[in-house]
């Protein structure tokens, strides 16, 4: 099997392109380089791949602008850039092998608020909240429409919230670790937080790769796989044991300009699916993850 | 009350315009001249609509490429004004004035094939076949979204095939009641047609916009309306109403090129909603509509 990777300069890109490599797949990487918005230039990058191998193909596409809170500044861009990038990659794959497998990079975003659920299973019908849900589930429409009308093989991943090393400090769990590590840097004991009190599901980046992969490489028989541990964590919680990690020398203060302008309380997510017919296992304990997390920031910074 | 409405210079808007009118709603129309996905053009025109009264206020959004076969062919541009330009209009709304309710008009087409089902309810997940498809349920989507986001009043409205005089011969009915009327004119005894054997739910224009005013005048309590007559006919039996209306002088003989990529074999609606909540209930038969249908292409075309 051969892949190709759209959005391989952002986060999750390079751990999915050295997770495939590790288990035998080489990747064509499709990077910034190219205008995910423009259809010719995506229609050429496809058709280069496509003929490159004889091999079985699969197209992981994970360009997209990624921030919820952003998407409130832009929602066309998010439009553009999410649903238009999809469909552009959607059409190339009909116009030039429809064999190609598809793995649609969604996010756990487009359910939405849902508190009143325990976890989330795939049945759940999406309710988004942000531009950036919308635009994700607006993409999902698509990438089922074209599979339905040409018979694509396409299947659509919702991760939950990952985390890992290198993520940008656009993200909580980034962010609050960069804080705790600048504080100590600068000799602080306090740092700023938005609402902590929302409870999320936490995996490990890596964890989530490998199960980008399985289902490249899966039978797949649903269109949709969450990816999730399973496991509700408070954001508290979270911030509490990357103190801690750090040595337990700051405190937290609330700063109102860190609240987002819709927060849903509780995102856990329901991964049966995918565990019982893919064999997906998470690997990484969350204190391991944040560990690194702390870990990577520290050298950022220049600490010793 | 007072009302806007966007694509008024399509087929539908200046039936809905009348519609209000005839009923005390004065319209302010936004045609072709605004460019629906120029955010700051929509946004001065929603601007100018909501300083003009302080009465309650509707939009009805009607502005859309809607053709199922040319989407397929520019698919980028049905998401840019379909979807865009709905964003747009949201976004307008949420930053001019929020008790502004809008009646997003998207369609039946949302649904694809629910062959299976007798009658299709708002309950039933969409399925979209078609690019126009996917970009009516993509907005949708984001209909939804902004209306939780904001607490906007927002409702949508399903309209199944609608028919009546005025409409583009790009549209099956009228398409087939022009060549009737041609082939008479040059005196012929054939036409052309395409797959015929697909059962629709029609409905006169006028009864269409009867449901759109009744949705924005009336308390609503669901966020979906389906608007149908409830009755499946199959496209052969009309086309021979057609025939038969303008005196039973041609045949018809298939043709390939007319026959689209992909074919919906049974859509009819279920319009209980409506008609209980609201008192909808369609008032022309459908022989009536088809005769000013032959009549209008008879004028159309210059017949005595």
């Amino acid at each position: 099997m051969r892949a190709m990777v759209t959005g391989a300069s952002g986060f999750v890109g390079p751990y999915l392109v050295k997770e495939l490599q590790e288990n035998g797949i080489s990747s064509t990487v499709l990077d910034a380089a190219i205008d995910i918005t423009n259809f010719d230039a995506v229609k050429g990058a496809v058709d280069d791949f496509a003929t490159r191998t004889k091999e079985a193909k699969v197209i992981f596409h994970l360009a997209a602008l990624s921030h919820v809170g952003t998407s409130w500044n832009d929602p066309l861009a998010y439009l553009n850039v999410n649903v238009g990038g999809t469909l552009n990659l959607l059409r190339s794959v009909e116009s030039v092998d429809r064999d190609i497998k598809i793995v649609y990079v969604s996010s756990s975003e487009v359910y939405g608020n849902q508190s009143h659920l325990d976890s989330i299973d795939e049945a759940t019908s999406p309710r988004p909240l942000s531009p950036y849900a919308s635009s994700k589930a607006a993409a999902e429409t698509y990438v089922l429409q074209y599979g339905r009308a040409f018979g694509l093989n396409c299947v659509i991943a919702r991760p939950f919230n990952h985390i890992g090393p290198n993520q940008s400090a656009n993200f909580l769990v980034s962010a609050v670790a960069k804080r705790i590590c600048e504080a100590r840097l600068k000799g602080e004991d306090e740092i700023l937080v938005g609402n902590l009190g929302a409870t999320r599901d936490f995996l490990d980046v890596r964890d989530v790769v490998r199960a980008y992969r399985l289902i490249a490489v899966g039978e797949t028989s649903f269109d949709t796989y969450n990816i999730s541990s399973g496991i509700g964590k408070r954001i508290d919680e979270v911030v509490q044991m990357l103190i801690e990690i750090d040595g337990g020398m700051v405190k937290t203060k609330t700063d109102p300009s860190l609240m987002r302008p819709v927060e849903v309380m509780r995102i856990v997510g329901d991964s049966a699916r995918i565990r019982s017919e893919l064999g997906f296992e998470p690997s990484y304990t969350l204190e391991t993850t944040l560990r690194e997390v702390i870990s990577y920031w520290r050298e950022d910074l220049g600490f010793s």
